[in-house]
């Protein structure tokens, strides 16, 4: 059987996701679809729309036969760690390929460019330092010392600033790292951009997707257009059993109780608060009126509003440095949870379980490795503003088998 | 002039507190009333109603001349903690007397008690850890431990399972204990139980008047009559300017959040999580619906209601255990915050200047000593459950003057 690979996070699934996972499909002629997924909390730093069973279900009704979570230890990360988790859960699924959307859309221009960073990695990685010690954020001193390490017009031709293209860089280096023989190839995204937040075609970003959904509180015309009837549907069914859709606002008040309860020194252990971030943090929380306010406080070219978000996802689940670097030496092998399947994934897995070295996990257990454990807590954080009635049954599909479908 | 102290909490203040201080007052022909008042939290492990300000104006426009605020570090203890923290006050305010109400209501019988106490300490001292090694909670294992070395009759007229001769003999304690010039005296309480929560008379027991509050969620006939028409007042301007009176049901969030999200060895740190009582609040996180069906599920011989709400408010605050036993062996002359004075208050600290060691705080500063840090805390998170733009208001009372009433 063969297999084939995609990094997503679908908040929501809509339709440049169903573009993506079709031309995957008929690009690599592949038996079975496998979607790795971050959880609760993405890439970005931000909590998910809706919680990530239902985000799971909308993938597997349209035609993505297994659907794994990206460890929160990966998935709340730079572009770097957050593809080397995604690959090697891929590598461990044993994928033939993995297809990525890119702003480029041609994977010669990322070979290419990837070729011109093995050659130059040392000068790369020494200008990256230097930028980054010259208060650039991340984005922006990659891109510079990317610049000062191309020569030729076609490595220019990925353009760094765009997420996707990004991303996609990332998932070449991930894929070298881990010796692996996943073949890589990309798709261009199509017509929308990836910030674009006006939607006017059935095609639209997941940001201006997003952006509608959270002003409106309802969905409506434009949106519904954009997304497959099955996504309406399960972000329907979730408004209703949680009572809410996701947004960093309803966490405000759990982040001002724990900035305001901690002292510096327990502040400063938390993942992404660096360099002093914790004076600001603590002077700056009883100014903020909502967690957009804070967040504008707390930005400078330093401070990007992304790994703002991510600190703040950390401070919510009061995840430490230590935890974080502990389970990175510590973690060769991910662990794979499992959050819905077709009846095609379902053999898949039994197909491979033999050449399998991690266990894939059906739901959460009483004795979990500590990876696992920081996912468990991610998720009672994210369910902590939706009332106690409709709390405890969303948190029980932790403990139950995951979403099967069947083949029409 | 010659100066009387109380040590109180009035949550709210009612007619009882008024007699207590019309016949102290009677009782000492004192030129003026020193009130040291548990600050936003309270002795027993609770949010007091409304804020430490609006309970002292009460207590100013009744005739209590100052209010001193009894500091975080002993307001939330045990009998002997809080005692020995109020005395420390009213000794370095140099009161002549000390007043308390008490269900037993003559000196004499303290006195005997604290007589008996001295000569068998030594006995007593190993009787109490006997008894709390046995699993008893304090409170019985103290009146066990009483019940072994009391031999005459007058010493077992003080029934030390009703709280104000628990406190009153704690008072004795903590005079002798700082060699105190302070004379103590006590009055009977009226009529009403502590505990009885049924409102038949003017004269009501705190606890009815809060119960009734509570339940009705407003203010009424029968609770009115229980108090002076100031403090119902207060209660009503605080009601409007919160928009809440406080209790324990608005933190629960609070203290959820905190349970899931720190490991038990974070968990075991805060003082009161004592014998493995992390493992029982990270259990029970998940099936309590309420803060009183969470305190229900935890109690047990061992730790009563008190002692767990105690505990709960330090979960709150995140005060650890190493910061109170830090504290209390740093702090020999206590932190006096003034929450409120009438002229003739204003009139004693002026002739008292000279001979107080310790300052007097009239609002917080930027730069304050690490036990007062504690009160800052306490009341930010005293506040969180208030809407934003009216907590700013309430916060903006820790930074101006305190109270202050001109004489009529």
């Amino acid at each position: 059987m063969k297999a084939t690979g995609l990094i997503v996070e679908y908040n929501p699934f809509h339709n440049g996701h169903l573009h993506h996972l079709e031309q995957a499909k008929v690009k690599t002629n592949a038996d079975c679809l496998i979607a790795c997924m971050s959880g609760n909390f993405l890439q970005r730093g931000e909590p998910a729309l809706v919680d990530k069973f239902h985000r799971a279900k909308m993938a597997i009704d349209q035609g993505v036969d297994l659907v794994i979570e990206l460890p929160y230890l990966y998935a709340v990360q730079h572009s770097d760690l957050f593809s080397l988790g995604a690959v090697k859960i891929l590598n461990e699924l044993t994928v033939d390929y993995l297809i990525f959307g890119s702003e480029a859309g041609e994977i010669d221009s990322f070979q290419s460019l990837f070729h011109t960073y093995m050659q130059n990695k040392g000068t790369f990685n020494t200008q990256l330092k230097k930028k980054l010690a010259e208060g650039l954020s991340f984005p922006k001193a990659n891109q510079q010392a990317f610049e000062l390490i191309s020569v030729d017009k076609e490595t220019d031709m990925v353009d760094l600033t765009k997420p996707n293209n990004i991303l996609g860089f990332s998932y070449l280096k991930a894929i070298a790292e881990t010796n692996s023989s996943i073949k890589i190839d990309t798709i261009a995204r199509k017509q929308s951009d990836y910030h674009d937040e006006t939607l006017t075609t059935p095609i639209a970003s997941a940001t201006s997707i997003r952006k509608t959904i959270k002003e409106q509180n309802k969905l409506s015309a434009p949106t519904n257009l954009a997304l497959p009837i099955n996504s309406h549907q399960y972000l329907e069914s979730y408004k209703k059993s949680a009572g809410i859709w996701h947004s960093w606002e309803a966490y405000f008040p759990f982040l001002q109780f724990r900035v305001l309860t901690e002292s510096k020194e327990e502040l400063a252990q938390i993942q992404g608060v660096d360099e002093g971030l914790e004076y600001a943090l603590i002077q700056s929380a009883h100014k903020a009126r909502s967690f957009t306010e804070w967040i504008d406080l707390l930005k400078s070219k330093r401070y990007t509003y992304t790994r703002l978000q991510r600190m703040f996802v950390h401070l919510l689940t009061n995840t430490s440095k230590d935890t974080i670097s502990r389970l990175h030496q510590q973690e060769s092998i991910v662990c794979m949870r499992l959050l819905g399947m077709s009846e095609q994934g379902k053999r898949y897995l039994n197909h491979t379980k033999k050449i399998r070295s991690a266990p894939v996990y059906t739901q959460l257990r009483k004795e979990l490795p500590d990876l696992m454990k920081l996912d468990e807590r991610a998720t009672d954080v994210y369910y902590l503003p939706i009332a106690l009635d409709k709390r405890q049954k969303l948190r029980a599909q932790e403990f139950s088998a995951p979403y099967y479908k069947k083949s029409r």
